[in-house]
């Protein structure tokens, strides 16, 4: 069993008047946060005080870029050069990390968000954006990557460390795609599968998918996803096993 | 005569398929510029060719945050509370310290921009935001001030070196206001004028205003607008004086 | 005991992912609702699917319509030059009227949102651009003022047919302004208590204000804000009563 | 040779501090114009002045569409749900069609813009959901729309009445796709070389393509960039032909 792994959740999602979930009652149970740029969510206003809060829980911050799509939540596929899409990874990545550093933080990793990090996993010139950007703003960030994906083996070849990463709340495929959010029991939400799945992803190497065998899968860090309803509840769960990560 | 003034210009204001002058035709002119950071112009792309050309052109390169407000490009006053408006103008600030950074330059300086400009140099709170927003980033920041008012006092207050700057090619109230783009002679076009403008506050302190008497006036770093006609003759022009700023 | 009253509720505010209430749940209770135009909330999804429901529970339908201010929800004052303001409410009035018609629906309604309606209460210019884009786009349709305002005024001028609009849940000043949203005791809750308020407005034309004494009150349509958390409990209160809108 | 045919521009596309050409300009040369919606260019103060000028000239008024994505000027593809997307071009029709109706216009046609109507050439679901948006805003309305393509078959099916678009000053593949614009020639800035392409149109119902030969094309409607620098030439040179739309 390994104690090395993290958990890790996409935060700073609010944005103005709008707000999902109590993002601060999650801090205690997670080690690692992707903060939103403002571009799929997050305002300046919602961006400092999520950094604040992540620092004073000891969290390691990461930025969590996106397409530049508010309406869509940055959930859509968009079509942008690749110069162009560099250009605006690296100014959202940019953003969060001289804020981190105006509150005497530092900045730890990137995650790409939403329809981006789905179109890296398997589109080469996307991986290729976010690595480019990630790269030109220091050569110490961490880039979270699924498994086996597009965008890890451009990570390789940019020279970049990468930090795989398995998600504790969401159905896979064989492919280890994930289960679209359309299909019933895509997300889970009860507390005791979704520990069973960490486990057998940390301790045993592998997920057991909605096909009904099992895939093999490497990752040290595990995200939860804040909007699930049992995200308290499962990180709750996780965190009274004794081997969990503090 | 003083041969230390130099002359700055806001650039990186073009918006997508969307600019307004050829930017990099003034830059061998002048030895500042001020970088929209997205807020009421300049994205991601617009931005960064920016900092690359400043860089190159060997400017000293500034933010140029502004209130959130594309659609009005950061001329119409807008009511924040302080401590939002303080996270606003810091992103901004943060993004181009760090994009700039990333292209191995330096952000030297701070100039707010068109409505955020004008307020601060009357209201003490906008003022303020600035200058709180300015000193958490780096308190090696200089910024950009008009003479005499409330923005060069709070900047005081809260340590900050300042700059004054005096405007080219914009006629002054004897309060040193500026004149409204309304009134007709606002806007100074010729080289001849501009230049005598220039001279009269290099050398003798003082500004004739509209009103028809001089004003006292202070500066060190000289503002031309881009989006001037006149504002590449009025460049070349004082640019071939034996005094000028090189 | 008037009978004539309605109660009238801000809608279609969700934004892309975010929701603030299920405003659904309040229809049932309401009579008129003013549906958020994409400018300060909104988009074209959820301005939709308001206006489907709406028309469903046999709601009166107005648009809502705001500074362009997403961020700042429509709630800080901007300076915006007359006719440009009248340009921006024109477009929101005629999209919410058009997709009204286009559900077969009827657009009855205008109803000024967040700073934009305070604005309006004492400033002339702004109640000025409100009326000419209402009464330019329809001279059939209502405006929403509030008793004794600069916009009621502008309103009269104009030719527009108003209705007076007071607040359930929200504590008044002697001059009948809103007590700010910081002053504790300005969201009336308690669902006695705002039905005592509606009462006193309803049948004495007088509304108890935070100073002590009473102040002469004229309306006939009464807001209650969906985000208040006891809108449904206030709803529920009022309706009742045997001498409810219904 | 047909004297019925009409020469169409798009415009409206200014935003705030922003212009393109100066659209009136052409105003006199053509018989229809499609004005952008505020979604990938234009906004109230823009779209309104456009429609006026428009009213002015006698043009039939269209709407123009688009993705939500005024960064990338509608230009880039996104990945929108149908419903959403319906909702979106909906939105768009229903403010121009109201706002031409306030300055006693009438909305005749709906075009798509940029990247929507590319993907709508190709792409079924793309085709329905600007079929379904137009039909339910009003049965009356024209449909622009390539010959040849989806989206003619989608108009088809839903029983809108369509009217056949070609370029005259963008070159054509033999597929009757259009060159890209990164392509040497695919712009045509020649009078005599775009009159041509557009009299083989409409006499010859044919058009000559970059690879050589001819492709039939039967269109009705021509469109010229209102960003091409030729094309105040263009639409001269083509109106002093005898046979020329008027």
């Amino acid at each position: 069993m390994d104690p090395q792994f993290s958990i890790n959740c996409d935060l700073g999602e609010s944005f103005g008047r709008y707000s999902l979930i109590d993002e601060e009652s999650l801090m205690p149970y997670i080690q690692e946060c992707n903060i939103a740029c403002g571009f799929h969510a997050g305002d300046p206003v919602v961006i400092e005080r999520t950094i604040k809060s992540a620092i004073r829980y000891g969290l390691s911050i990461g930025a969590h870029p996106s397409f530049p799509d508010l309406q869509g939540f940055g959930r859509r596929k968009m079509n942008i050069p690749k110069l162009d899409l560099v250009s605006i990874l690296r100014y959202q990545i940019c953003a969060i990390k001289s804020l981190t550093e105006c509150f005497d933080g530092v900045l730890n990793h990137v995650k790409a968000h939403g329809a981006l990090y789905n179109m890296a996993a398997v589109h080469k010139e996307t991986a290729s954006a976010i690595c480019e950007a990630v790269i030109s703003v220091s050569q110490d960030l961490l880039l979270f990557v699924p498994f086996n994906s597009v965008l890890a083996q451009e990570a390789q070849i940019y020279g970049l460390t990468v930090k795989y990463e398995g998600f504790i709340d969401r159905a896979y495929h064989q492919d280890l795609t994930l289960v679209s959010r359309e299909v019933p029991g895509s997300l889970i939400e009860d507390p005791e599968k979704a520990c069973d799945q960490l486990m057998e992803m940390c301790n045993n190497n592998r997920v057991k998918t909605i096909e009904g065998s099992f895939a093999s899968i490497n990752a040290s860090t595990f995200c939860i996803h804040g909007d699930n309803p049992g995200a308290l509840d499962i990180l709750r769960y996780i965190h009274e096993k004794p081997w969990a990560a503090k």
